[in-house]
């Protein structure tokens, strides 16, 4: 799998090419992939510039960082101003490692430190995820049997993998032709009616660039817009423990009220991050028929076919949004139960897409 | 141990502090040493940056990097000059992993990458080294015996290690006193008779700031005054592979004739490195009897109490060596069965000091 993964990473997902530095930040358990994706960029001519952190270097950090939390050294600033492209592989040993810990200790340092995540997203950047023991345990899964279901998340099962996600990719576009032409969105589910105004604003293919694995096209919903009331059926991990059974109602595109069924503190000190982690910054829809089941990772969970998502806080410029925060988190809604509907016109029924 | 270590090295050797970044270089064996460490540097105030190489990093880059062997990447240039202080700590899961590289390779990148180390040298860096199993095999050890090996010569074994560290500091405060009264250095062993001028030169007290562990009294020898041959008795791990029994004769300063019954190759391409690798860039006495036995990593080996070690190549400039290189590699003699002699009086007799 790693020689494989490793080159679908550094060609299709980077397009790595000669004289770029890629900065690689990975968590030690993704140390098999790391050589393969090491000689698969130099191959291109790229320089891999490679930071592993070792599992609880992060609640390290939060825990004792001190003024470092509030003050980015000009030695990070320097490295991220330096670097061409970024890979990020999530690859926590457990990812529960922030249960405990206090949230605002790491919103606050995301606060302090989103100057850095701004230069990265102004260049070319991949998050990916490696199979670990502790996500595979986390989703319920054996370790071989997650590995096996990344495999297929990521089209490595396929005999050629680029063409699937080209494939993928034209299938989104197709869709993304019929949601240029709506307004207004209206997601309807146990608990759930909620609607949305895209008006003007841009769908972008996901097709496996930014993220890998992906499937998914999304845009930054108009700030002001979201009314209604949501409840987020899909359990997630988030920064470093569990919160589950997030229910949300907007007013005005504005959270007037906020509950979960657990991490409820984690849920209330996100929202309190800066004004706009109270905003959406995103709505997106899962168009990957390859993940079948919830597994808690976002990256994944996301992207699953017949599920939309709405983020709090940060939107992506390029889709026209304008909504600011050091917050971005990404919340999942299934609907296997539910409808998705563009101007009052079904779109998604039950966890389907209807042709349009 | 790794508490211990981690606090000697944060505390002792680096004396960091508020607001300095310290750039940490391992290989993933010392794993277990990082947490430690991350903690025992924010403690101080400092931001430690570490950097995790797999093993064989190394030797993918040198047999895959193509162009970037002879240029530095910006982003490494950029945090080299952003970072206030420098430890590399020598891990390698396996000692010999270069021991089939073409040594033109590693030579190559070294020479094309020495400002970098410039950048280095003029800051504040300590270079020390984590048990690994292949350390210890190569040893010739068990592991948790070249372990115990390894805590005795940190002084790790001691109540107080630091006030060790000082003691043996005014020994060698003692010992550089006569040496500075000196002016002709003569080396006397079994196939060794060399002379060296160290008129004018300053002697170095490395009492484990730099190195650790350490022990060793060091300056630069004239640059044109060896003369003479000296058959190095101790073997050592240089380049990723083993070299042994190197015979070297100097005329008006610079190495005429050069063999080793292992790894000659090696030598006589470091030998060409450029101009200045066929010079003495040091000369030094090893002070500590804790080390006992020879583990053929130079960094224990050369500070062990009655040896002697001449270094080719690069010089250190407060020692007011003049010698430019891109190579600096330490070379070992025990004198066990030999004399060091100071303006023809004898310092170090069968492996001892003697009174002065």
């Amino acid at each position: 799998m790693e020689a494989r993964f490793a080159e679908l990473l550094a060609g299709y997902c980077l397009e790595a090419g000669p004289g770029e530095t890629v900065l690689v930040e990975a968590e030690t358990p993704a140390l098999p992939l790391i050589p393969p994706l090491k000689r698969a960029l130099l191959a291109r001519g790229a320089y891999p510039l490679i930071r592993l952190v070792y599992p609880g270097e992060e609640r390290d950090f939060l825990l004792h960082g001190g003024v470092w939390l509030e003050r980015i050294p000009e030695a990070e600033w320097a490295l991220y101003e330096k670097a061409d492209k970024f890979l990020r592989i999530l690859s926590a040993e457990n990812p529960l490692e922030g249960a405990s810990l206090d949230p605002e200790l790491a919103l606050r340092q995301r606060r302090a430190w989103r100057p850095l995540q701004e230069i990265r997203l102004r260049k070319r950047w991949t998050l990916t995820l490696y199979p670990t023991v502790g996500y595979a345990v986390g989703a319920g899964m054996g370790t071989e049997e997650f590995r096996a279901y990344l495999e297929r998340a990521l089209f490595l099962d396929r005999e050629d993998p680029i063409a699937a996600w080209k494939a993928l990719s034209r299938f989104q576009e197709a869709l993304i032709q019929r949601l240029s032409r709506g307004k207004e969105l209206r997601i309807l589910a146990p608990g759930t009616d909620l609607t949305l105004s895209v008006a003007g604003r841009v769908w972008v293919n996901s097709d496996g660039k930014r993220n890998m694995s992906s499937g998914e096209v999304f845009t930054g919903p108009v700030e002001d817009s979201a009314q209604g009331e949501v409840r987020f059926n899909l359990p997630a991990f988030v920064g470093g423990r569990r919160v589950e059974g997030v229910y949300l109602r907007f007013e005005g595109g504005e959270v007037v009220e906020a509950r979960a069924e657990v991490g409820e503190d984690y849920l209330l000190r996100a929202l309190a991050t800066d004004a706009g982690a109270r905003r959406l910054g995103e709505v997106g829809i899962g168009t990957n028929f390859g993940l079948t089941r919830p597994t808690g990772l976002i990256l994944l969970d996301e992207k699953m076919g017949g599920t939309v998502h709405l983020a709090l806080g940060q939107s992506y410029p390029e889709t026209g949004g304008k909504n600011q925060s050091a917050l971005h988190w990404d919340l999942v809604l299934s609907l296997k139960e539910g409808k998705l509907l563009l101007d009052g016109e079904p779109l998604l029924s039950e966890g389907r897409f209807l042709e349009g």
